[in-house]
C-alpha cells in the first residue's frame, strides 16, 4: 500500500514567527504569545506558491465579481472532508468570516435580536449591535464540564424576540464539535420560532481525531433559514489574505444577496481567492499533517497540565487549537494578567469571551512542543504560589 | 542639475493584462476594455518588491491593530504632494475606500440622509441605504460644460433633512479637482447646517498638470465635522491588496471610532498596509512618470476625439484617468451598448453614474497610446453612422 501523500508541518523559529505574525508576536521579547488564533507554522508551501504566482502575474487589482472555480473548490473540499457538499453555485465571496456574518445578518435576518452563546468569540461580541440588532447572550457557565446549547433557554430567548442564532460550529472557545443530534435539536427550536441561523464554520477543517464536523447545512430542513460562513484561512494561517465564503443554499436568499449594492460586500482580495482555491484543491496533504500535529499538541498539553498545573480544568478539545482552561482553583482575580506579569506568557483572558470569566483563559497550542512546554511551565510558575 | 529620479511606466501587453487584471480584462478576446478604473500598467516595481518581500517573510495573517508607520508615511506623502498633512496619529486603517466611507457614516454621522452628487461613483450609489440612511441625489446635469456643486441646492437638501455630504474630491466621473474657493463654499453651507462631510480623496495623487489637489481637510474650519478617506491603491493599481485610510482630525471622532467593536472595521490586509507604506514612502519616482503619461494620454484622447468623433463633448479632465464623454449627438439610445456591440469596446455606461444618462459614457484612458487610439477608432466605427 502506498503511503498517502503528505507535506510536513514546519515550525517557525521565533525570529521567523516575529516577522510572519506581527500581531500574535507583537509582544515584548521575553513574552511567549499563546493568545490570538494563529499558528506558529509556516504556511503550506503549495498555498504560498499559488499566492506567489498570482503576485508574480501582477494580480493586485479587483477580483472577479464571482469566481466559479472557488465554489467548485469548496464543494469538492467539503465533500471529501465532511461528507456533505453544497452546490458550487451557492458559494459567495466575502472578505472574512466576521464580515460574512455581518452581511448575512444585515441582508437576510429580520430586525429581531441575535442569540450569541457565551463564552463566545471575542471578535463577534458586539457584532449584533453593529448590524443594529440586540445581542441576546445565551450563557453557558464558564466552568461547565461540557459546553452545550441549552435548548430550553434557546427556546425562551427566541420567544423573547430574538430572530437569529449565531452558531459557531465547531465552537471557539468551547472546543466543541456539535453532533448531528445536537444540531437537529437546535434546528427544531429554530424552526418552531421561524428564526434564522448563521453558522460560522471557520474551524471545520480543524476537527481533531475523535470528533467529526457536521455542517449545520447538512441537517435536513435547514436550507430555508440558514447560511454557513466558511473559510480556508484558519486552517491554513492565511487570515490576512482576506477571502471567506458564504454558503447560501436558499435561492431566495441568494437573490437578496446578489441584489445588494456592491458597497455591501465587495472588499475581498483576489489573493485571498487564490489562497482559498489552492487550499481547497491542493491542501489535503498538508492539512493531514497539521491535524496530526494538533492532535499531538492536544495530548501534550493534557500531559503538561497534569504534571505542572493539576488543578487547571481543561475542557475536552474536540476541535480548534484553542484550549479553554479554568484556572480559578489557583485563586487569581485575573488569571491572564498574572500569566503575563509573572509568567511572561500572553494568553487570552476568559473575560473577553464571557463577562467576568477572569479565572479562565484561552490558550493557543498551535506551536512547537518545546514552546508549548515552556508556556505551561511558565503558567505554572505564574499561577502556583 | 541632476535629473530627478524616475522609474518608468511599463505598459502591460494584452496577455499580461489579461492575467493581471482579471476583472477589467475579463472580456471576450475581441473586446478592448476601457471601463473599470484600473490601469494597463505594471505595478511600480518598488511597491511590488515590498509586497513580495512581505509574502516571502510569511506575512499572511492578521495585521497590527494599528501600524504607526502607515500614518507617518501618509503624512509625509500628503505634505510633499498636497502641501497639507494630517497628524500621523489621525490616520486609521480601513479595508478600502468605500468601506471607509461606510464606517464613517455608520459611526460618525447622525441619522440624516446622505447627499450624493451625480453623476457619481457607481460603487457608492446605494451606499447610504446600506448604512440605513436616505440617499439625496444632488444632480448636476450630465451634459453640463463644467460640473460644479450648486451651493443653493446643497443648502436646500440639507434643509430638507440630509446630514452628510459624500464628497468625491477629485471627482469621479466628473474629472474635477475642486478649488479651494469651491471647497470653502461647500464648507460654509455644511457648517450652517451643522452637517458632516465624508471626503473620498482616492484620486488625489492623480491630479494632472494644470490643477492641484486640495484636501477638504486643508480648509479651515472643517476638522470638527469631516473625515477624508484616502488610499494609494488607485494611483498604484493595488486595489485588491485591501488597505485604505481614514484621516480623522477630530479627537472626539477618533475616540468614537476606536471604541467600536472590532467587527465594525478589521478586514484590511497586512499586504495592503505594506503596499501603501511603500507607495507613500518610495513611490514618488514612479508616480511622476505616471502623471506624465496620463497627461499625454489625456492630450492624445482630445486629439483622437477631434479627429474621429468631433461631436463627442469631453468634459475637461483635471484629475483621474477617466473621461466623461457626451456622445448623445450621435443619437444612440445606449451609447455604451452600441460601443460594445458594434465597436467591441467596453466603456462604462453613463447610466451607472447618473440615472438615464445613456448617451454618456465614462472612458478609462490609462492604457498605451496604441490601445487608446484603437479604442477611439472603434468607438467612431460604432457610433458614427
Amino acid at each position: 500500500m502506498v503511503a498517502p501523500e503528505r507535506r510536513p508541518v514546519v515550525d517557525l523559529t521565533e525570529e521567523q514567527a516575529r516577522r510572519a505574525l506581527p500581531l500574535k508576536w507583537g509582544v515584548p521579547d521575553d513574552v511567549l504569545p499563546a493568545w490570538v488564533a494563529e499558528m506558529d507554522y509556516a504556511v503550506d508551501p503549495v498555498v504560498m506558491g499559488a499566492v506567489h504566482d498570482a503576485l508574480a502575474a501582477g494580480i493586485t487589482g479587483y477580483p472577479l465579481e464571482r469566481d466559479p472555480a472557488l465554489g467548485e473548490a469548496y464543494a469538492g473540499w467539503a465533500g471529501r472532508h465532511f461528507g456533505w457538499a453544497p452546490e458550487p453555485e451557492t458559494v459567495r465571496e466575502v472578505v472574512d468570516v466576521t464580515a460574512g456574518v455581518r452581511v448575512a445578518l444585515d441582508v437576510l435576518s429580520g430586525p429581531g435580536g441575535v442569540v450569541f452563546p457565551t463564552p463566545g468569540y471575542n471578535a463577534q461580541h458586539g457584532l449584533a449591535g453593529v448590524t443594529g440588532r440586540a445581542e441576546h447572550l445565551l450563557e453557558v457557565p464558564a466552568d461547565a464540564e461540557r459546553a452545550e446549547i441549552d435548548l430550553d433557554r434557546l427556546d425562551r430567548v427566541f420567544a423573547e424576540g430574538a430572530g437569529t442564532l449565531l452558531l459557531t460550529q465547531p465552537h471557539n472557545p468551547w472546543g466543541r464539535a456539535f453532533t448531528r443530534a445536537e444540531l437537529e435539536g437546535i434546528r427544531d427550536v429554530v424552526v418552531r420560532h421561524g428564526a434564522r441561523v448563521v453558522s460560522d464554520e471557520i474551524h471545520a477543517p480543524l476537527v481533531l481525531p475523535g470528533a467529526e464536523h457536521v455542517s449545520y447545512l447538512a441537517i435536513e430542513g435547514t436550507h430555508d433559514h440558514a447560511v454557513a460562513v466558511v473559510a480556508a484561512s484558519k486552517a491554513f494561517n492565511t487570515a490576512g489574505l482576506r477571502c471567506a465564503q458564504l454558503v447560501v443554499p436558499s435561492a431566495a436568499d441568494r437573490a437578496r444577496l446578489d441584489a445588494q449594492p456592491m458597497s455591501r460586500n465587495d472588499s475581498w482580495s483576489p489573493l485571498g481567492v487564490v489562497a482559498a482555491r489552492a487550499a481547497y484543491d491542493l491542501g489535503d496533504p498538508w492539512l493531514a499533517s497539521l491535524v496530526e500535529r494538533l492532535d499531538q499538541q492536544r495530548a501534550l498539553l493534557a500531559t503538561l497540565l497534569a504534571e505542572h498545573l493539576p488543578d487547571v480544568r481543561m475542557r475536552p478539545v474536540e476541535a480548534t487549537y484553542l484550549a479553554w482552561l479554568d484556572a480559578s482553583a489557583y485563586g487569581h482575580d485575573d488569571a491572564a494578567a498574572v500569566a503575563l506579569e509573572r509568567g511572561r506568557v500572553m494568553v487570552s483572558s476568559g473575560a473577553s469571551y464571557a463577562p467576568g470569566a477572569t479565572g479562565h483563559v484561552r490558550l493557543n497550542f498551535a506551536t512547537s512542543p518545546e514552546r508549548l512546554t515552556e508556556v505551561v511551565e511558565r503558567l505554572a510558575r505564574a499561577w502556583v504560589q
